[in-house]
């Protein structure tokens, strides 16, 4: 028995290219002579619909697409998909296998305890099939007399990489795996908005990876069930700390390429400061959109300290990316000017910085504007958490690309960046944080330590510590108070910040729904 | 039987303010000898505690303030409260009836077809306990068996103001009130967050409303149910156009004056361009927050028609508002000269038109930082569908007054204003609008008429029409074509302008979720 499984993301506004998509990879598959090929979850209908639901032009475009490629189908080879809607077109998800132009079965989304309806038979085995979701998975363990009769489980899905939770999905698989004589894993692959999608489709045998495809990228792959050849091959998520930010890198990079793809947009802009995350967020977008649809805008200001000047510079020649050197005093100080009949003689202030960072913000808004580009924001989580940015300033762009990831992971990025040569200069990654909008300013002038802050809002936010119990955990009370306090009172500045890249299972404004006021 | 019946505004982060705005109306319809007190639903844990329910820090405290309520209670008078938790901490949404000190009801939030379990025997009446929800109050009109044996009827509410939805409300209210033989209806009142919460508590006696307290406003309301003094109240909701626009309007002046009050901010400002936006904006914020409390900012750049200047200065004069006015064209040149080798000289476009707003957005945000204040943001609802706005120029603010308002609405509202003596300048309502970014430009050049957008955009979203559904009804299908183009492509704009005053059932961004890319 020949499988193969094609994974790719699969986006709802466009149900005829996910319609060739299906059908391209099925020609492929009947060419080859496999006996089934499997899609992903999601496919024909396109990742998280939403809204588009509700509406019949896009409900009957789906119908009508599914009929189609059901009528493509040939006798030997089984095309297994999934569809929001039943063949009437009324709302009722379900695993469709299709061969010789007919439905052959139909298995809904069921509750554990109806696995045993998702059994069919085909080509002479008893085949399961079903979402892989933590509920369904779990179901699945939970019979293990059902499982014994399955020769082959078929797990159909669509998620977003979380870097926290990554693990768990792979030992989830491999526990599967090892229940059933064989298992087919088929994901969505590919950034799909700010979400980005796993991909490392799989087909086991007797436990082992048989085939595996890769994170995130398009690929079809095929697997001959009866011969051994292939099999023993390791699952791909690495153990090391270093592999790990190397999964994590390659998930960003897909979410600029793709956000851009999606877009039509094939230039970025960016602002380079010299600190370590637009010297990371500048090497990750070299990588996903190529060095010549890339531009670095060097602002420098009164306050800018030379060697910042220096080490975006050198960054920018490293990567041999075009930028410009825009000075902001001219507008500071005409903006100052301006302003005097409202500043008066109040003194240097947070008006006086925010203008700094909004004068930059309007500087890379402009050149995008003009070169028909998005800016990338280069805020990360842990300046998220606590507010530290200026709305319409240094929060401004298209897409957060470190918006979901704390400062040590930053750290880590450069690391991995820079694990054959140095691309970020050094003094990127060894210098303390600082927005530099005052003389002498340091981040940890009005912040904790960005580790003791990551601490405790992961606490907060993965294992719902509250202030109280954070301090009976032992975190300083005083840090406690103050990254509390910073994060509930700053959820007005997240709610208007560019959307980020996801990778962890607590992207805050996206897993999170707290009050404005609390 | 005398009832007592509260309303206000009860937030989530508030606890112990909603346990004393709690314990001193009990205490009052104590001293007034109520037999019953009655508050609206999620008083005690505050209006959508979304996130904050996964806290024991929360819940803890919600159950504490529970308990302590409840031993607060005397013999003869009643206190009926809704509370998310059961009194061991466990998630369990009830009504609860306590006197005595003691809960002697809990009623749980019930299928309709448990009704009768929500009927409870008190001071020698048969009452019923609902929240008042749609599916509860069918739920009721489908029994009348049971409303046969009902004395008292007790909905607890708390629901934002939709103007679109409010007269059904209404409708739904006076038939339930002709059911049975009295009802108590008690909603939460003022602006939480975007929301403005209706109130207009009422008790109805035979279908007539005995007590009706007002919109949006906190009030506490006794009534003798015995006496028959004060039947026959009109309901609220007024029939007439204007009355209407009324009630929008007071809406929109407690959204204000509750989100400033929320942030512990005092100073709104806002830019005065003339145009019927800001010119509508200025006059709710006088009203909502004092004259003295409102800054405005002329900021007229080379394309501003000298008519806009002076309709913005009556304008302020009018309501007797402190403005200063700060010239864009000296920011304008030195941006247009920095940006030189960018812009190089590829002639002027949209580029050099967003600079424009993003100036203006830059000079207001550094004057609400310099002066402790919030922007106010003026964009409406059809510019929104549109994405006719420039993200961090015009699209900035703490929140959108009018994001939730068809620009017929918008017109609406100024001949309300305007309608005993003219505040904001007749020709600020009867000229073509237009952003003066360029020469002669108006908003016609590049959008469909107003009122066209609206009819296309609203059933598009209210009846969920389609392209092809709304040719078909007979929309003009350049204009559907355009329309449904710009709001699909600008969902990027909306998610992240400014939190809008919630005012309809279709808030752009709260009851839609489409894709960022379809």
């Amino acid at each position: 028995m020949i499988i193969s499984v094609l994974q790719d993301a699969f986006r709802p506004g466009a149900l005829e290219e996910n319609f060739k998509k299906i059908k391209a990879a099925y020609d492929k598959a009947v060419e080859k002579k496999a006996d089934m090929l499997v899609v992903p979850s999601e496919a024909l209908c396109g990742f998280e619909p939403r809204g588009l639901v509700d509406y019949s032009g896009y409900s009957d475009k789906v119908a009508q697409m599914q009929k189609k490629l059901v009528r493509k189908t040939v006798p030997d080879t089984a095309l297994v998909f999934d569809t929001p809607y039943a063949i009437d077109g009324s709302f009722s998800p379900a695993i469709i296998v299709a061969y010789d132009g007919c439905v052959q079965n139909s298995i809904p989304h069921l509750p554990a305890e109806d696995f045993p309806d998702c059994v069919v038979e085909y080509a002479g085995r008893n085949i399961l099939f079903s979402f892989f979701s933590g509920d369904s998975a779990v179901g699945v363990l939970s019979l293990p007399e059902l499982m014994e009769t399955v020769d082959l489980a078929v797990f159909l899905d669509a998620r977003c990489f979380l870097a926290d939770v990554e693990e768990k999905r792979c030992e989830m698989l491999d526990t599967l795996a090892h229940t059933v004589p064989a298992l087919v894993y088929a994901g969505q692959a590919g950034g799909q908005e700010t979400e980005i999608l796993v991909g490392a489709s799989a087909i086991y045998i007797q436990g082992n990876a048989g085939l595996q495809l890769p994170y995130f990228k398009p690929a079809q792959g095929f697997l001959d069930m009866d011969s051994r050849q292939k099999q023993g091959m390791p699952l791909m998520y690495p153990e090391s700390e270093e592999g790990r930010t190397g999964v994590l890198h390659d998930a960003l990079v897909c979410g600029i390429a793709d956000y851009f793809k999606q877009s039509g947009v094939k230039k970025a802009v960016l602002g380079l400061s010299g600190g370590i995350d637009s010297s990371v967020v500048l090497p990750l977008a070299v990588e996903a959109l190529g060095r010549a649809n890339v531009l670095g805008l060097l602002m420098p200001s009164r306050f800018s300290s030379r060697h910042s000047v220096e080490d975006a510079v050198a960054l920018a020649e490293n990567l041999q990316v075009y930028y410009e050197t825009i000075p902001i005093e001219p507008l500071y100080e005409t903006f100052l000017r301006q302003l005097e009949p409202v500043f008066k003689n109040s003194g240097f202030g947070l008006a006086e910085e925010n203008l700094q960072a909004r004068i930059r913000g309007n500087l890379l808004m402009a050149t995008a504007n003009k070169t028909g580009g998005i800016v990338l924001n280069t805020t990360n989580k842990s300046e998220a958490v606590c507010g530290y940015g200026t709305l319409y300033g240094d929060l401004c762009g298209g897409i957060a690309v470190l918006g979901d990831l704390y400062k040590s992971q930053v750290y880590a990025l450069a690391r991995y960046i820079n694990r054959k040569k140095e691309i970020i200069p050094g003094n990127c990654i060894t210098k303390a944080p600082s927005a530099e909008l005052r003389p002498g300013q340091k981040d940890s002038d009005s912040l904790p330590d960005y580790d003791l802050i990551e601490k405790i809002i992961r606490a907060h936010l993965e294992q719902k510590r509250d202030e109280k119990e954070l301090i009976r955990a032992g975190f300083d009370k005083n840090a406690v108070k103050q990254v509390l306090s910073l994060f509930y009172k700053n959820e007005y500045k997240r709610r208007q910040a560019p959307p980020a890249l996801r990778v962890s299972s607590t992207a805050l404004c996206s897993d999170f729904d707290f009050p404005l006021f609390s």
